[in-house]
């Protein structure tokens, strides 16, 4: 069963800002294409959840740390981990590294949820399946 | 009858890049806010064109000119005018300008298409009825 | 002394995502907006900051929770509040509300930095005097 | 002599806007990936060319046309060509495509220009050599 997981990404000038660095929000977005790539790893689509089983996954809540600064043209490796799995959330642990240096930490709670009420809403069985933590 | 409009936005470090100036794709996100502007100065909801009415206006071609880089922490104005209406499009000039310099102008054409279908439906007259040209 | 602070913001079709809420990177643009406002409120500019003292501040560490999702079209409160201060950092506490309700909170640690080394660096002490934490 | 050129981008959830496509602007942010990239393949890197050359190219006009929406986890094939090249700048046709069906086309100009004052300026000869236009 795999819990780890990474997928490479090129910084471009759209994630960086005038400081020179990766915009700090878009590490954010760098993490959820790297679980979104884990859920496609594991034949899972978002698109289908959607429409047959009508939950969709949300960001409950994420701590980042920032350790050091990604730049243009860096070619940055982005890790995804499930550390803990309940009925209806599970908690993931990211790493943005560069030639295996941490840039930052990431800690996120994803709770399934409704796609219509937004309500909480057990995660598929065979999703949960996949993971064993 | 309104056909010309303007609103003013700061430049957040989010619209930046590392070139130090705003991002060539931003000035489209900044041109989209005016026009949705413009429409909520008209009582127009985008949100309840899609729920009402199953329509939503896209974009179907845009020509942008850069002339000069907006900044970090630049006050610009984004103006909207509609040019010219037919049946199912409408095309717009907008311009964005800081102390009256035209840093970037744009011609956009705007389709009304079916929200699900994505197909060309005609213009809500009470929408056409809002411009002269 | 002012330590708390809030800016209004629309939320545009550019801040939304497929799932038909913000996206939820996007929260993190909203607050970074309203430190920046805050800043300026304070007569301090980032980019006077870079230019003249050499310092930048960045990002250091952020907690986020998502309450509840904001949507198009809502116009949305962002609150700055600085509620420590340190010789290098300082922590705001801000907020996403939307007609009085909190749609998400934020813990945010800021670092002063050299702009060019990256390396922490003493708040300018005209800075550290607007805040009386 | 190299002057078409593809990759390939996954749509992710941070690509798409409450509409459910991809948010017109972000083709902006795939074509100048898709550019990016061309240079990479062709050993001319632009910070390189920030730090050394002392210039940077700047989209000077785009003309888009969007021809059918690209959407959540679509696999996207966006193309580079240089079409025309003169002393300081060239212009590139590139496609966004999704299974070879054209989603949208764009035309951009691309101004060589000093990376303090935004001024144009020549080509370095090593880049033009490069394009047989």
């Amino acid at each position: 069963m795999l819990n780890k997981f990474s997928v490479k990404y090129r910084v471009y000038y759209e994630d960086t800002d005038a400081g020179g660095i990766v915009y700090h929000a878009n590490y954010l977005r760098f993490c959820e294409r790297a679980r979104t790539e884990l859920l496609r790893y594991l034949k899972i689509s978002q698109f289908d959840l959607v429409q047959k089983e009508k939950v969709i996954f949300v960001v409950k809540r994420c701590e980042i740390d920032y350790i050091a600064p990604a730049k243009l043209d860096d070619l940055i490796e982005v890790t995804a981990e499930v550390t803990k799995i309940s009925a209806t959330s599970f908690v993931m642990h990211q790493e943005v590294q560069r030639d295996q240096q941490i840039l930052s930490t990431m800690e996120t709670v994803i709770v399934c949820v409704d796609s219509e009420t937004y309500r909480p809403k057990k995660i598929p069985q065979n999703i949960k399946d996949l993971f064993n933590v």
